[in-house]
């Protein structure tokens, strides 16, 4: 039996998330059915992060254990020829230890939340970016994510559905990028709540139409309270971006 | 009447190409199907260049004549509201002297054409690239395609359906940029044959390849045949990225 890691890219468009549903397309069942076809083995394949219906993956991490004999370069290789036609690639594969969790190893998660603003719709990037009609002001939504920074109780930006035992997290990293009328939010931590990312970005949305002053989003997260979330950003601007392992 | 000038951002992956056609759908007719829709006038649509089908644009221009009035700015709302669900989008809408001409008065058009150098499919830019397996040397192709740059018969890059009375054209800027694994060839010219673009890009693929090597473009280019073309480049990858007016 050998642990393989997989980094995967998806678009999310056509799945009701990462995580196997009795009823819908997933991306682990995509892959889980892609490793049957090559090995005639039932696996479980294990990700690190379970991204919601419409959220895309540039390099998701992964793992999952194969008896039959085969290299790395050859599963990967077929692999991506039986996950097809499903969006899904599988960019690199590794052996690691058997005791590699894609999961509970992983130490830093980054996402990346890209905004497009402007009137017009998105032809080229629709399901892929979240359009907010201008102006936007870039600084005061990074000026005010930086009050998000750190040690804090993230209940307000917290989906009701969230299975984590605690609220309380570190986030490392949340700075919004502003090329032309694009703006990508980066976000870091070692770990997110379910909607974190999309709900921390809905509210500097309202920020940076001036719908909310920075004092607004403060009062939003001291309130810890669901109900006082401004906005829930949608999915179709939200990437996993990289998982971090020691 | 009043002639509007539109920049169009559009993805070609459902359309037969710009120009309307009998047998399917076009971005011409979209546009023309909305501005019905707004004004009820039946009105052609000109566009500066005529893409193939699954060629895209990130600001395509184009002008129509519409005899209702009508502020820019509504005119670009309504048209909107009404191409959707077509992946076309107006980004922009300027009233034009009556004798501007989107495609007779450009003086320069430029073109992006995508590559990802990588071994998997491509899961989030399916028919948005070109995918092409490693290694694939970029400079091998910028410093090839020097060689086309400049005032050549470039009969061996054109369709043998283009309609141009000469093949007799100047290149005026041919570069390819690597970052990472994406490959962005910029091509500008006054203006470019039928398949040109794709042409040149299906060679210089075959230089990266280390398939050609560059006297065998330069072979090529000098042999003034079509049946001399190494290989024409899928429509995926191209953008019709921008036109110049005086």
């Amino acid at each position: 039996m050998t642990r393989f890691a997989l980094t995967v890219e998806f678009d999310g468009r056509p799945f009701m998330g990462w995580q196997r549903q009795a009823h819908g397309p997933s991306v682990q069942q995509a892959i889980e059915d892609a490793a049957f076809a090559v090995t005639g083995e039932r696996v479980a394949v294990h990700a690190a992060g379970r991204t919601d219906a419409g959220v895309h993956a540039l390099a998701m991490r992964a793992h999952l254990d194969i008896a039959k004999p085969i290299t790395p370069f050859r599963l990967m290789e077929a692999l991506n020829a039986r996950v097809r036609p499903n969006p899904v690639a599988i960019l690199a594969c590794e052996p690691v230890a058997d005791d590699w969790h894609a999961r509970f190893s992983c130490i830093g998660r980054r996402y990346v939340y890209r905004i497009v603003a402007r009137r017009a719709q998105l032809a080229l990037d629709a399901g892929r970016a979240w359009r907010i009609a201008p102006p936007l002001d870039a600084e005061a939504m990074h000026e005010a994510a930086q009050m998000l920074v750190g040690l804090h109780d993230f209940t307000t930006f917290r989906s009701v559905h969230c299975q984590s035992e605690s609220a309380v997290k570190t986030l490392d990293r949340l700075d919004v990028v502003c090329t032309g009328d694009r703006l990508d939010v980066h976000a870091a931590a070692r770990s997110f709540l379910h909607h974190q990312v999309r709900s921390m970005v809905g509210c500097l949305a309202l920020v940076g139409q001036g719908r909310w002053r920075a004092q607004d989003l403060r009062d939003a997260l001291e309130a810890r309270d669901r109900a006082a979330l401004g906005l829930n950003a949608p999915p179709d601007g939200l990437y996993f971006a990289e998982a971090l392992y020691p």
